[in-house]
C-alpha cells in the first residue's frame, strides 16, 4: 500500500465507527442499503485512483448527478440561458424546498431538486430516450466508464415522484420549464438513478478539480470556465441548509445524494468521493461527511487557508560571473507573484553593471493572467537597457 | 506610477462612467453622500498600499465592521461559544431580514443585522463605552492606524435604528443576546459609524488574506483559524442575497456596506477596497462591485480557478556526478505536490546506483500539513538506502 | 316593477358607473369578457327571483363552484372525513397560494385552489365523467336547473393548469389527494367550467340561505348542518386574503370567481347574486362587491348587527275576564326570547287567580332549541296550578 | 336555582371531568394558577348574570383586553384611522407572530400581538398613567364596575415582555405605531394585567351583544357600529389560528386569554364567559371553549344556523266587519320580512271592497332599515285607494 493509500486507510479506520444516522427510507431501493458499507477514494492531477473500504459497491447517483447536469446544461446552452431558469442563491432550506424568486418563478438554485429539474429540462434531445442518453454518456464522461440506469430504482422514483412533478408543474406555469413536464421529470428521475461507485465519483469529482479535463482518460469533458461555475455552485449551495458550516468547517465545494455519497473537489489539488449510507437530518451522509472533513483537514485543503505557495511562483536566479544572469520565472503568477517579481527585478536591475544582460525567462509560467502580464510587460518598459524579458 | 497602481488606474477609468443605482437615504448623513465619489485600493503580501481615485474620502464603515467584530468574537469567546448565539448559513433574505432559526432562535448568519448584534453582544466589556473602546481597538488593528467613531452618523443610527433594536429584543426574547438590549444595540451604531477610507478597508481585508497578520504593521491581529472562519462565512453570506452570484462571478469572500464601501479577500494574494456611494437593490455598491470583478478577472483570483502552481511546488533538483544528488523542496506540500514528489522520489530512487546519496532537502517546505508529511515520512521508510530526508 | 326590485335597480344605477379594475386575463376566453356587463339578482324566501342588468348574460362559474362542491363532498363523505382533507383556516393568502398545513399537508381551507381540489378529489364516481355529471348535477339542483360545462373554457383551464396540477401533486405526494391527479384536476377543471347566470347563482346561494332547501324548486338539496358548514367556511375564506375586510364592512359569507360572478348569503333571508367582469386586486368583481355591500347596508342585513326582531319572539296575550288566559308563543325561541318569555310568565303567573287558568300555547314556536325547551319546560315544574303548556 | 341557571350547572357538571391542556407558565403568575378551577356566566338583554361555579375567582385579562381597547381606539379615532394602522385579515398565525403587511408594515389584525399594541398606542393620553387609566375606565365601564391592574402581574410581563418590545420597534421602524414603543409596550402590559371575573367577561360580552349598551348598567359604553366592527374582527381573527374551525364548530364572535378566559357573543341574545386554566395549542381555554360550544349548539345560537324568527316579523291582522281592518306589523323588517308583507298586502288590498279602509300600523317595527323602509313605501304608492300607512 503506497504512503497515501495508507493515510486513506487511516481516515477509514478512525470514521469506521461512527454510527448515527440512518438511511433514506422513501423507496424500497434506499431503504434496503446495507447501512455498515463505507468507503471513499481520492483522485490527484495524475489520475491514479486511490480508494478503500468498499469501494466496489454500487449505488444511485442521486443529487450527485445535479453539478454534472448543469455542466452539461451550462456547456450547451450557455451561462446565461442556465440562469435565466434557475438562481445561484442558497435558499436556507432543505431540498426539496419550493424556493421560487418571486417575480420571475425561478428555482433558487440547481442543487435543489426544483432547479435541477429545470435544469434537467435544458438538456438537449427530442424524446426522454435521448436526453437520457445525453446525461448518461455525459455522465460516463466525467467518469472515465460507460454508467447506466438502475430501472427498478428509476421506476420507484417516478412512481412516488408527486412532489417533484409538483414542483415541474410550478415552473412550467412560471414559463421556466423548458419543453414538457413529463419529459423533464423522468429525465431527471433517470439521472437519478445512474449507477456508480466511490471510485467513479472521485473521477468525477477530479474532472472538476482539473477544470474539465478527466485525469484518468486525459480526455476534456467541459470546458474550464463551465467547471469553475459549477465548482462555484456547489461551493454556495451543494449541501443545502449546511452549506454555510460545511464551508466554514471542510472549505471545500461538495455535493451529496440520500443514497449516501459525497463527492467534493480541492480545485488544482484532487477529486474525493464517500460512500456511507446513514444519513443526518440534512439529508447528508454522516460518515461521507467526516472522511471529507478530516482530509480536507489533514492537507490543508480548506479553500480559505491560506498558501504560501500561493503567493510565491517559483522563482530561479542565476547569477552570471559579471553581474547580470538569469531568472526563471516558475508556477502561477497571480497578484502576490507579480509583486514579488517586480520587486525583485527591481532590486536587480538598479544593481545591474554597465554592459551585462538579465534574462527574465517567464517561459516557465503556468498560466496567463491578463492582468498579471500586463503589468510585467509594463515593469519591463521602465527597465534599465540590458533587461530582456523572454515569454 | 508603478505598473499595478497603473492597471488600477486603468479600471478605475473604465468602470467611472457607471452611474447606475443611488446612494442609501435612511439618514441624513448617507444621503448627503457624493454619488460621484469613486476610489480603490489594493494591499498585498508585502504591505504596500496601491490606490487610486478619492482614496482619501472618509465614509462610515457599516456592515463592513460586521466581519471584524465577528473576529473579536470569535477570537475572544471562540467558535463554538459564538456558533451557539448565530448560525452560519445564508438566507436567501436581505440584510435586515429577521430569520431567525426555529427552534434556537438564532439568527442565520453573522453579516445580516440580527446576527450582526448577537455578535456585537459578544464583545467584552462592562458597558457600551468598554464595549465601542474594544471594537475601536481592533477594527484599527486590522486598518493599521488609530479610527474613531462619527457621533453625528452614530447618533441619527440609533434615532432611527427602531427595526435593529426589534431585531435585538426578539434575539433576547430567544436568549441569544448576552446583556441587555441597549448595550448590544449601541455597541452596534458606534461600530458601524466608525470612520474609514478606502485605504483602510484595502488593509483590513489584507489583514484577513494574510492568516490574521497586518501585511503593513506587520502585528498579529486575530489568529489564523479566526482569519479563515471569517473568510468562510464572509464568502457564503457577505453579499446578502446576492452572495451565490457574487460567488459565480467574483469567487472572493466580501463584503459591502451602506455607505458604499466593499472589500473583498484573495487569500494569501492581497485585499482589496472599493468606495463609490452608489447601490443596487441588494445594498451593494454598483462601481464597487464592478471594480472587485474586474480585478478578480485580470488576475485570476477566482477562488474555483484551477491554478497550476497550487499543484507544482517547486522542486530543483541537483544531480551528482556519480548518479545521486540533491533533491530541494519549496512551496507548499498539499495533496497534489505530495503525490508528485512522490512519484520523483520513486523514480530518481529506482535509478539510484549502489553507494549513491540522494538526499531530500524538505527545509524550504513553506508549511506542514499533518497528511502530507505523514506521507512523506512513509515514503521514506520504503526507500532504497542510500535516500535521506532532512526536515 | 315591484318596489324591492325597483330597490335593487336603485342600487344597479348608482354602482353601474364605477370603471375600476380589469378583466382576468389568463385564458382567452375570460380575456374576450365585456367589461361592461353588470347584474344583480335576489332570491328570499318564497323564491321569487329578482334581477336587474344583463341578467341573461352567462359566464363560467369558476371558483363559485368551491362551496357547492364542498356541499356535495360534506353531504357524501362527511364532516370528519372532508377536514381530513382540508383545513378551515383563512391564510391570509391569494387564491392560488401554496399554503399547505405543516406536518398533514393538508391545505388551508377549501376555497383557495389547493383546498378545491382536494375536495373534487372526494366527490364520488370511479372516473372524471362519473365524476363531472355528478358535479354538474349537484350545481343544477343548487341552481334549480340543468347546467352544463363550456367545453372551450374547459380546454383552456385544462391546457393552462400547470399550477393547479401542481397542487394536486403536492396534495398526493402528502396522501390528502383521494385517486389519482388528473381525475381530481380534471375534475376541478370542469366543475370551474359550469356556465351560469347571475338568477342561477343567486338560487344557489339562497338555497344555502334556507337551510339547504331551494326556495324555488322547493327541493332539499343538502342537509342543514350541510348549508351551516358551507356558510361557515364561506365567512371565514370565501373572499380570499380580503375575506376579514369582508366581513367587517359586509358581514355575509360570500364567493366570488374569475369571470366576475359573486354570490353573497344572508341566513334565513335571501340570496344574493351580482356579476361583473372588472376584477381588484384580490381577484374578487369591483362593481359585484359594491352592489353587495350596497344591499347589506340598505336591509341592515350585516351578520353581527343586532336585531331587535331577534331577541323579542312573537307573543300574544289573551287575558281572560277571569284574570287567567291564554299566551301563545310564536317566531324562534332562542336564550333572549327564553328569558323573556320566562319574565313574562313569572309574573302573570304570580297575579293568576284562584281556579283561573292560563294556557301557554308554544306550537307556534317555529324551532325547538333544546336549551330553550329544557328551560321552559324546568319552568313549568316550579309553576303554580293553573298553568298549563301545550306544545 | 332558575331553569336557565339549571341549564349551565348541567353543561358545568358535563365538561368539568376534562383535563386535556396546561396552564400558561411563561410568567409565574400564570404557572400557579389552580388548574382545576372552572366557571361560566351568562348574561341576557335583561342584565341578569346567571354564573355557575368558580365565578368570583380572579384572573387577569390578558388578550381578552384586545377587543374592548380596540374598541375604544375606534370610538377615540374612526375607523379609517385605526385601519390606517392595523389590517383586519386573519393570519393563519400565532398570536405573536409579527404578521406585517408587506408595503404597510400594518400588522395583520388587532388580536394578535403586533396589532394590539397598534391599537395600544392609539389611546388617547399623553403618558403611560394617563392611558392606563383611560383603557381601565374604558373596561370597568364595559364590565360594569371598577376593575384594577393588578401590579405583580404586569412587573412579570413588562420583565420578560421583549418579544412585545421588538413587535412595537418593529411597528414603529414602519411608523405604524403612534408615539414612543414604551408607552405603547407599558400600556399593553398593564391592559393585560387587568383583573377580572367571569362574571365581568360574560358582562362585558354581554355588552357588545346589545350594540354598544351594557345590559346591567344600561350605559352606552360605544356607539353600535363600533360594537359591530370589534364583533367583526373577533369573528374573522379572535381565535388566532383556530378562528376558521371555532366559526365552523361554534359560530360566534369569541376571544380568549392565555389566563384561561373566553369569552363570546351571541348577537342581540347574550354574553357569555368561561373560565379554566388549562390551555389547548392554540392558547385557547380547553373546557371553556368546550362551555362555549356546548352553550351555542344548545341554544342554536350559531351565526350561520338559519332561524325562523328572523324571516317573520309579527304581524297582526285584525280584519273589520266591512272587508277593511288593520294590520299592525312588530319586530324587525328585514329583506324577507319585507317581502312577505309585500305579499300580504298586495293579496289583502287586492280583495278590499270599494269603500273599506285597511290601515297598516308599523309603528310598532323596532329598527328601520332603509331598504326596507324605501320598497314599503314604493309599494304603497300602487296600492289601490283605502289603504293607509301609519309610521
Amino acid at each position: 500500500m503506497d504512503p497515501i493509500t495508507a493515510l486513506l486507510d487511516d481516515v477509514l479506520a478512525e470514521i469506521a465507527p461512527q454510527d448515527a444516522g440512518a438511511p433514506a427510507d422513501y423507496i424500497p431501493e434506499l431503504a434496503a442499503a446495507d447501512p455498515e458499507r463505507l468507503a471513499f477514494a481520492v483522485v490527484g492531477p495524475h489520475g491514479r485512483v486511490r480508494a478503500v473500504g468498499d469501494d466496489a459497491a454500487e449505488f444511485t447517483i442521486q443529487s450527485i448527478s445535479k453539478p454534472f447536469v448543469l455542466a452539461l446544461a451550462l456547456q450547451e446552452q450557455g451561462r446565461d440561458r442556465v440562469l435565466s431558469r434557475v438562481g445561484v442563491e442558497p435558499s436556507g432550506e432543505p431540498f426539496n424546498a419550493i424556493s421560487l424568486e418571486a417575480g420571475t418563478g425561478r428555482p433558487a438554485n440547481p442543487m435543489i431538486n426544483a432547479g435541477a429539474i429545470a435544469v434537467s429540462s435544458l438538456v438537449p434531445g427530442d424524446d426522454v430516450d435521448e436526453r437520457t442518453a445525453r446525461v448518461v454518456e455525459t455522465l460516463s464522461a466525467f467518469a472515465g466508464r460507460s454508467l447506466w440506469v438502475d430501472e427498478a430504482v428509476y421506476a420507484s422514483e417516478s412512481a412516488t415522484g408527486d412532489r417533484n412533478r409538483a414542483l415541474a408543474h410550478l415552473l412550467r406555469s412560471h414559463d421556466v420549464l423548458e419543453g414538457g413536464v413529463e419529459t423533464a421529470v423522468e429525465t431527471y428521475f433517470r439521472q437519478c438513478a445512474v449507477i456508480v461507485t466511490v471510485r467513479d465519483l472521485a473521477v468525477m469529482a477530479a474532472t472538476l478539480a482539473f477544470g474539465g479535463v478527466n485525469p484518468v482518460t486525459r480526455r476534456r469533458v467541459i470546458d474550464g470556465p463551465v467547471a469553475r461555475d459549477v465548482l462555484s455552485i456547489m461551493g454556495s449551495c451543494g449541501m443545502y441548509d449546511f452549506s454555510g458550516e460545511w464551508m466554514l468547517r471542510v472549505g471545500l465545494p461538495a455535493k451529496s445524494g440520500v443514497s449516501g455519497g459525497l463527492l467534493a473537489v480541492a480545485p488544482s489539488q484532487f477529486g474525493v468521493a464517500a460512500f456511507s449510507p446513514r444519513l443526518d437530518e440534512h439529508g447528508n451522509t454522516v460518515r461521507g461527511g467526516l472522511v471529507v472533513e478530516t482530509l480536507s483537514e489533514r492537507f490543508g485543503m480548506h479553500l480559505l487557508e491560506p498558501h504560501e505557495s500561493v503567493a510565491v511562483p517559483a522563482v530561479a536566479i542565476e547569477r552570471a560571473p559579471g553581474g547580470g544572469g538569469v531568472i526563471r520565472l516558475g508556477g502561477e503568477l497571480g497578484f502576490a507573484g507579480t509583486e514579488r517579481i517586480v520587486a525583485i527585478l527591481r532590486d536587480f536591475a538598479d544593481g545591474l553593471p554597465a554592459g551585462a544582460t538579465l534574462t527574465v525567462d517567464a517561459t516557465g509560467l503556468g498560466a496567463s493572467h491578463p492582468g498579471a502580464v500586463v503589468a510585467l510587460r509594463a515593469e519591463f518598459e521602465t527597465m534599465p537597457a540590458g533587461v530582456v524579458l523572454v515569454v
